[in-house]
């Protein structure tokens, strides 16, 4: 069956592929968990694994034997269906498993699979495995934002790799782009993967609107701080000023005023900021702050998705005004997996598009990510919207 | 002018219709706050008169008296604009000013206003009056509401008033309302008064869809309880599964087991659970919770709104499944008013209808109350859909 | 029985003098509660009168009918032996029982009391009313110091009585007393009123000392704050300097300054500082502070003792170095009352002496105080003593 | 000089005993800080290191070559007269830099510091490189208790080394040693190594007392909790209360009851509890508890020190009922190093003896070790006394 080429081949890149977003790590930085929200390298590693292990290897493949039974406990995330599992916040106080037995549970884990799939491959195993795939992609993304983070918050700032580039510049000339009011099509369509919270493609009403073919840019936002933008309460949600008062801010996440001038840090390093290059590592606060200074606001999401064949997208996940609710008829999964993306709709705000850590193949115009309306480290970015 | 006498009458029915709410409390319960989302009574009372000073006495009434300097900032509530003010955490630390001081406030505000308005009003002035005055409305239910949470959580239980009664059966079928597919227009027209994120009426496209014409009983929710609804974790968002185990959440707010019997504190004291009523103290984390164990979903806002002349409304403020959003073109107002509504856009559900705590002339079938997910000291209910 | 009449007399007398220091306030005053180590006035009035209630009237007067069953939920204050009560912290969200009901709950007590007391009083009963008589004297201290938080964290800082003198003036000149090395004798002897605490008069040995026969003054402790005292972390314990960090100390407790000039809160109201009256509202990390400053440092509870015939007391409580630490051979009372001291015996500093808030006959040389290190709402003060 | 060669093989010996301990580990396991108190290995290392490069190196050795500036920053604990530091929470958030960096600081400075101990060594060198050799065997004793509790709550449980024994069992009949009534000297005296807390010997008055020849075993503790002692408030200090039902504690650190039976965590790894072993990883409020239960009390710090001869000690810290206060005449020394203990006499308990994990030449009659009451990471425990 041609099916099974293509999705062991696509397994087999994919486990490789997450190796080498950890190779340049010491030991060490595979360990911490400096803020909750992050989670240690090696847990990525292990959590990655152990979906595979537990949602495929233990019925589909007979006589497969559990690495290690206490490793379910350890590298659980949240599937309440499948049982107990460390606190998030404890994650970064385990120094076991250590990081070499996890890579030999990955090996053993990735060789089982492997073995799994040089087999006939049926519907709903292929199914299975693609979303075992896909969830992998999605922490490779998160690999990427907490190394920078773990990094990041190192007084030493240490690089990660000098490879990295995270700044596309984006030197052309801002437009806007006007679709007429009218009935249009929301949702993923087609045979190709998606996950729950994209299907149900539907109808829904648009008024006339504009939207920018450009990102929001490092000397654009500058602008912002330099007139006063994260002192001005009025600019702010009642939400966000707390917040800007409460954690001090006063510039994106990462950067950092040295004698005067703005440097960012970066994976390769602390940089001075590249005025040219998309803001990064904002809120939403801080996105509709900005929207609102310059008397302008963000598309929502539907209006970003019939707009998105007119624009390049995909270096910073765009923060949407529409908050992350189900599409009509949207219905949850079984079993564990039913967890997957229904119980995070309420309190997060929808992001659109893709970023320089968002993996091949991972993401698409219907793609929804999503997540709480205070969080920067990813790498999120602004584009603007009018009436 | 005749608009001058609709207005002055309008003011001066609303501002008594304050005072008797507070009429049967002691001195005592206008002081306290028991968490931080009540307000002591006297706060009410004395930020009501507060805004009618702050806003229209001191640039409208030539020589107006300010009662007392200290009062604005004893008094302002959320107004950056107009300088600084008491932590709302800290309202219930306050003895003074007393409640005789706030009451004397309110006679030589409510005075002035009077005045003010036996001569010519402009259509500025009378605008400005009118938001002062269903603001004061505002306030009434949240004084009805806060009042039962300080009575209702304290270890006496006292009563508030046998004359109010909380509880409208529902004594009639239960029937699907069905609404076609289609484009349909939103938000408030005509020239009666509205707020802000009501205007900007506007198309939006709704699939088919069921909606109820009932509110969900007691006796309903109670089965919920006695499934085990609390117990089970894919009923709940992720969150409101973290609620419910932090504040071991087994019931809605007031309700109380004693001896194997529910019981509920209502204002007329404790009492036993009437099954025919509308059940009410929920919080939208349990209105979605129950619409999942049934096997359907709550409303939008806007399958609400298109719905509503065909059922009986405003028993329960009603949550819906829609995020607190501004709709397309909404613009804040400038100034301190400009504060009223725009800032609380992000993390609140809208609420629909009205409820037994609701004044005369407050709600309109396009009024969109909001609050955050989890509170349940409103009177809050609930109404099905399905697709 | 001579004794009846004078403990009738006492008990008499004391409940009279807890309802003259309520006198001043307005209703409002009773309930609130701005911090959880300050109870609302309402409670103290209570509570002191439970106390009669539960340990004496419910055994020891026949028939008698208790005022209301609910109130030992509200008014127990710790005692975990006769059982559950309202949290501490929830004191201050009590509108009910209202002002004018603990004043009849009063007099239900006192009258009963006074009716027990009119007949023979064994030696048993008696010692238990001159319990109950001290603790209340506790609490009338307590209602001064309450009061005045309450009113000195109100932004109106309203007078309690122009007739509360807080400063008696220390004009005479410093000397050190000087006491020899050698054994001495600590703790109460004779047979008057005393607390378990004071019990078990022992020897210790105290090595050559000198103490102050006076206070330290505002005038003093200005230029401690002028000399940056507050600013400089070896003057202080590493907890004390986590307190002043956080807590952002600069003065002691209701020190105002207004225009480059301090000015302190007192029971008459706003004032001018006072230089030559004793500081007082300091913690004893404070107190150290100062001592360190000046180079010397405090007096043990010991050193105390044995020196005070020679100097005047009585203004201040005054902080010793002494953890407050039972005496040899101290062993607690059985039953309910054996909570009275013993439990509070860790973590705590032992205060000597008294203040202007401590009523007639309370205090006595061996009395022991005692509060946590970074508590400053009692009239506490400093005596220096070296070595 | 034959003092240099003495010193000089002191600190080699002393450097290389605190890398064997961290031997057995992984590099992961250097890493973590479970919670605050526990500092990472890695910190260990490092902070022992910087501690002579800041004090002596940087003094002394002419032509001393910083390793690197950053490490002022990471390594220093809490001496804020030398500057800036790592936030104590945040040690484990560093995976820089690595523990090889680290042990290369480590082979750096301890070349250098036999480098600067191999010419003519003056008093004041000699003093201080004492202190720093003591300081570091502190921290090796603590480097044992944080990798206890690193590996303890890890839920893998692994063992650290076969070969560390905690166990010593205390098989011999338990004995009541009396001491008469009288004056007694207490404090260092002679010319050996000893911290300034212990100076200033001075006489203490001791009451007639009786102290026991044996620590409190496993077997007696279990049958403290057997009774219901963790259930039974009047045993416990008002604060150890609202401890033990906070953290919900019923057994002594480390111990897990498993199908019925206790286990303990030790360094070995999980093993049954040996009931003639001394009990150990108990805090104050539970040394204090269980003596309340036995009717008897803990000694004094005094009462131990002139008993010491007696019996024999060194297994477990033992906890005393002395608070951690100066001694008289106590001052404290110049510059940073006079925060090395002065600033903690306020909230914590002294401890005496020494335990398995002291290292050798450590501990001596006089020392005064100190933590706060509720901690029991220490391998503490407990011996009885009475009046």
């Amino acid at each position: 069956m041609i099916i099974t080429d293509t999705i062991s081949t696509f397994f087999t890149e994919t486990r490789q592929r997450t190796e080498d977003i950890c190779a340049p790590l010491e030991i060490e930085d595979y360990v911490v968990q400096p803020v909750v929200d992050v989670s240690p390298p090696k847990w990525h590693l292990g959590h990655t694994t152990w979906f595979f292990e537990e949602f495929i290897l233990k019925t589909y493949l007979p006589g497969y034997q559990i690495f290690d039974e206490d490793f379910a406990f350890v590298f659980n995330s949240y599937y309440e269906t499948v049982g107990k599992r460390v606190v998030r916040a404890n994650r970064g106080n385990l120094s076991r498993p250590s990081v070499n037995k996890v890579y030999e549970y990955r090996k053993h884990v990735t060789g089982a699979m492997e073995q799994l799939l040089s087999g006939e491959v049926s519907k709903e195993l292929h199914d299975l495995v693609e979303i075992g795939i896909h969830h992998e992609k999605q922490h490779q993304e998160l690999l990427l934002t907490d190394i920078k983070y773990i990094l990041g918050n190192n007084p030493l700032l240490p690089v990660y790799s000098e490879n990295f580039e995270e700044n596309p510049s984006q030197d052309y000339t801002q437009d806007w782009i006007r679709i007429p009011a009218g009935i249009y099509e929301i949702g993923h369509e087609g045979s190709e993967f998606c996950y729950d919270n994209e299907l149900g493609r539907h109808k829904v009403y648009l008024q006339d609107y504009e939207i920018s073919n450009k990102l929001v840019t490092n000397g654009e936002y500058l602008e912002f701080i330099n007139s006063g933008g994260y002192q001005t309460f009025h600019l702010w949600h009642a939400e966000a000023w707390d917040w800007v008062n409460q954690e001090q801010r006063k510039a994106p996440l990462y950067w950092h005023e040295i004698d005067g001038e703005w440097y960012r840090y970066s994976l390769r390093g602390l940089k001075k900021i590249d005025l040219k290059a998309p803001v990064t590592h904002i809120s939403y606060y801080e996105a509709f702050a900005y929207a609102q200074w310059k008397g302008y606001r963000l598309p929502t999401e539907f209006e970003w998705e019939i707009a998105q064949p007119f624009f390049k997208w995909g270096d910073r996940w765009e923060w949407t005004e529409s908050a992350y609710l189900p599409y009509p008829n949207y219905t949850k999964a079984d079993g564990a997996l039913g967890e997957y993306n229904g119980k995070f709709m309420v309190n997060q705000k929808v992001l659109r598009g893709g970023s320089v850590a968002t993996p091949n193949k991972h993401t698409r115009h219907t793609y929804r990510n999503f997540f709480h309306p205070n969080l920067q480290w990813q790498f999120t970015g602004l584009r603007l919207a009018r009436s």
